[in-house]
């Protein structure tokens, strides 16, 4: 396996090979020890020295489910720290497929030049792409299939991304064409878009397909054993089995309804009155009866066995779009007051095609409705909004900018964001693990750096919770580093040996079950240290104040976790020794 | 002397006898006291936590030149963390005269209401005053003077502050009623917007004007030789006795355009083809030969020595603004290339009645033209677009947030400026003082932390800079604390014996020489602990990329002063004992 690193100043590609050491580092984990090694902490994120990483990870390209999550990360235009953004789709794979691990985007070409990086058994190339501009996701991915082939990942970025706009993410493919997995949270797109790149088209020779030579396996049999054990697990728990397969994500909504804990109307309710109109139960059943192209499940990477995904038809039976999930229908379904599947549909598309993160843009348009510029529960509004966004006009140069500086501009002082990114759909005050999780990550204010609301708990009170977040998180961010999606922690999140015994029998290992929270408190250690080197600190790991401000209805509750309990997430005694910047 | 406490929410007045010990404290140093010890750190800039000071030194109402400096402070919604500013005017003497060392505004009204506090002997009453919403300064002026008479200090917001723009200031009145000496920087406007205060009036008796009242001076005989000493200093400096009086601060432009200095064409060069066209010797000359209202030499403060202010006449002799200074000259002029003292003295005008900070207005507004929103040189968009900061609209909101939120917004990276607030008309590539200044100084991207310019020593040069900033910005600390306008410096600055004796004698005390630089750590120390608690670090102190990366002509140079120069800064050694947060 090898890293490439493309330099859009010097248009020059270099390979070099994965050192030894690093052979198990994939996704979120080699990200980070990129940025903290080789980019400059308080560097604009825009500039020439911030560093776009493109990474998958150890296990992609092999019959593992679920292992080919595909992630981009850089320092955040958004949080102004480390950031890491995974999808599905089918790029973690196929990169794999050529051999590649990583790549590393550097430099900057001269104002307005644009390319498409173009790889392919050995071939790397930079492909002039003035023509894509300004193209949607939807009709970008055409034109790449026309010219590179249906069978090829894309990596993209829309118009949202070109106009360096932090709401912008980056966009896969899954196997179906479809472009819609995003890389969504960070602003990544936007970095992508202030290295002139477009699109990384990657085109593995098609007899590779489904294969594993992207890795050699070590010790085939015992591979087969171990892949096999995990995929029991996947099997054996509801969750995985039934849960997912059955619902989507979007099963979430009623729990996280009835707990009180659904954002609404900018996250100044708890439940939404019309939540049994977009749940997973109405989704599944609009789906249902709706047929045509409609799937109530759907994989988004080859061989996942959960599928949680799903393509959603409109009234003609024809995809409105695909998945439909859980963040999107609350960011821009209950957040919004926007009770009705078809105009969630149409929001979440447009966002897709401009290759803008849903919730960023959700909560971006909640502040909005807020500061009068529209009513809430006005979806035609907010679709020319976010169309407006990929136009780039002033409003939407404001909104693209995300939830924070739309509340700088409108005057909005009620913007739920943790270090400059907007929170996701669980509402920290009534599911308080998800303040710790908040606060506390490197990641700023994004749920999958690890969602509580699955855990036994009473979710309501703060006791416990900072334990409860932080064991998640670690755990999240070993599975993060491995390529690995984060739906099978229900599955195997107890059994690390599961894990450990995968990677042993491919890479020939003899690791032990504590591998994981070990990888993970890494990963995360070398995140915190490139954000104190970045500026962010203790006052960036703490809510908005009126979180602890207001009351949340039904329940009435406040953001109660004690300073002092966030601090304690740090306790030198638990991380052990911290990384510095420069280090390997 | 005394503290009134104002609560906004609860519309209750309260007034506390400033402590023994504090007797002395008055402006920037009783400001950062009040934020280290009151104000959550991380609290919302324009939240009910934050508190707005307004405040007096211990000399005001005395009759020593230059001694009525009126500050403003809070936690700073451009920087994030502890800021005060100041101005001359009125408002400073009227307080003392009152007995008044400061008025602390606390809380929140319901949204929409606003109110004038209005302060006479033995009063302190709010007054509703939505009778006022949207009224520029000058017209604002005309309705307090008639309801509460013309002998009044007003220190009041315009629109912009109403609107809770970061660029907003707060604006008092001069002897002749011109409501333009503005508490500029940081958007204390926008705080005092958000505590629904428009106008504090302060109605001294008349018989009290010139007198000192506010203070009784505890040894009569030795105070009039101290000042006495004191004023002969002033009258034997060149700086103080003729530059200023001649010139104003417009002088320095010869100066600084020679060294390649002069901010222009955002920041892009470092001279201006048309600098003699708005310098001192312009500036001058056009009041001379025009009359009419023109003055050249002007004090805003009762007794002033200096008198560096002027009042510049329009083409037909009638006054235009008042006054027209260096940072207008630089910000709105050079800075936009706009070449023209008219055109320069119509935005300066526009910018005092919204009530914005003509600093960070004249960044926004090269950034915008960097943008392409309009073009360098284009002075009538530019008044177009300070209007629309009154006005509130998109764009107005976009550019009323300052520089920095404009460059997220329309795209630019080049843009000025430091803790998110904008650098002022000294190049930091070219005199390279004002990289320390700007970078390390609590109070963000502000010249008035410490200009180093007038120092004898190789500007362009990194040897020795963080010195001599350093020791620059101590002894400013120290006179912004004591109300003294920071033009006495060159005349006292080495000779702080002149100012130990005239606190001496005023207060009964025995202080030795000192004293001052003693005041001025203490001062920038408390500053500082309340910065890192709000989050503001390392990563803060620095200036944005492009100074390092882009030679600025004529002589090309770079930002160059390493990181080790500036973070022995804030070495232990030289500062001692760091206050906490919480401490009196």
């Amino acid at each position: 396996m090898e890293i490439l690193r493309v330099n859009m100043h010097e248009r020059s590609i270099r390979r070099e090979p994965l050192a030894g050491a690093d052979v198990l580092l994939g996704n979120r984990g080699l990200i980070g020890k990129v940025l903290l090694k080789e980019v400059p902490p308080t560097c604009h994120p825009l500039g020439p020295e911030n560093k776009l990483i493109i990474a998958a990870g150890p296990l992609a390209g092999t019959p593992l489910s679920s292992s080919a999550r595909l992630s981009v990360g850089a320092k955040s235009p958004l949080t102004g720290g480390a950031k890491e953004s995974n999808a599905g789709g089918v790029g973690g794979e196929q990169l794999a497929l050529l051999g590649i691990r990583a790549v590393i985007v550097e430099g900057q070409p001269a104002p307005g030049e644009q390319f498409v990086l173009y790889l392919a058994p050995g071939k790397a190339e930079l492909h002039p792409a003035s023509d894509y501009k300004g193209l949607g996701n939807y009709a970008l991915r055409e034109r790449l299939a026309e010219r590179y082939g249906a069978r090829t990942a894309s990596i993209a970025i829309g118009p949202a991304g070109e106009h360096l706009l932090a709401v912008a993410g980056v966009f896969v493919n899954d196997a179906d064409g479809t472009p819609s997995r995003a890389c969504g949270r960070g602003g990544m797109g936007a970095v992508m878009g202030s290295k002139g790149l477009k699109a990384v088209v990657v085109d593995p020779p098609a007899a590779d397909r489904g294969k594993t030579k992207g890795i050699p396996i070590a010790r085939p049999d015992e591979f087969r054993a171990a892949v096999r054990a995990f995929h029991g697990a996947l099997r054996e728990t509801p969750q995985t089995a039934v849960s997912y397969p059955r619902y989507g994500t979007a099963g979430a909504m009623a729990t996280v309804n009835a707990l009180g804990g659904l954002p609404t109307r900018n996250f100044s309710l708890g439940r939404f009155d019309d939540a049994e109109r977009i749940d997973g139960d109405a989704l599944r059943q609009l789906i249902l009866d709706r047929g045509g192209e409609g799937k109530t499940t759907h994989s988004c990477m080859t061989n996942c066995m959960i599928r949680c995904s799903n393509v959603f038809p409109g009234p003609d039976g024809r995809a409105a779009v695909s998945p439909l999930e859980y963040e999107s229908l609350g960011l821009l379904g209950s957040n919004l007051c926007i009770g009705d599947l078809d105009a969630i549909a149409r929001l979440n598309y447009l966002c897709n095609d401009i290759g803008a993160d849903v919730i960023e843009v959700g909560a971006a348009l909640g502040v909005a409705m807020e500061a009068g510029v529209l009513g809430f529960g006005d979806a035609g509004m907010a679709a020319q909004l976010i169309e407006t966004i990929g136009e780039a006009t002033l409003l939407g140069r404001v909104l693209g900018q995300g939830a924070v500086t739309t509340g700088r501009v409108l005057g909005v002082t009620r913007v739920p964001s943790v270090k400059g990114q907007s929170l996701a759909a669980h509402e920290p005050r009534a599911i308080k693990g998800m303040t710790v999780t908040y606060s506390m990550s490197p990641m700023g204010g994004d749920h999958t750096a690890g969602v509580t609301v699955r855990a036994p708990v009473n979710h309501h009170s703060p006791q416990g919770q900072m334990e409860l977040s932080r064991n998640v998180q670690v755990n999240i961010a070993a599975y993060d580093t491995l390529g690995m999606c984060m739906f099978v922690v229900p599955a195997v999140g107890q059994k690390p040996q599961l894990m450990v015994d995968v990677l042993n029998a491919a890479y020939g290992l003899e690791l032990m079950p504590g591998f994981i929270a070990d990888l993970g408190k890494e990963v995360i250690k070398r995140e915190r240290a490139f954000n104190l080197a970045a500026g962010l600190t203790r006052a960036h790991d703490r809510l908005p104040d009126f979180f602890r401000q207001e009351k949340l209805p039904p329940f009435d509750l406040v953001a109660d976790i004690t300073e002092a309990d966030l601090d304690r997430f740090w306790d030198p005694e638990f991380w052990g020794a911290m990384p510095q910047v420069g280090d390997s």
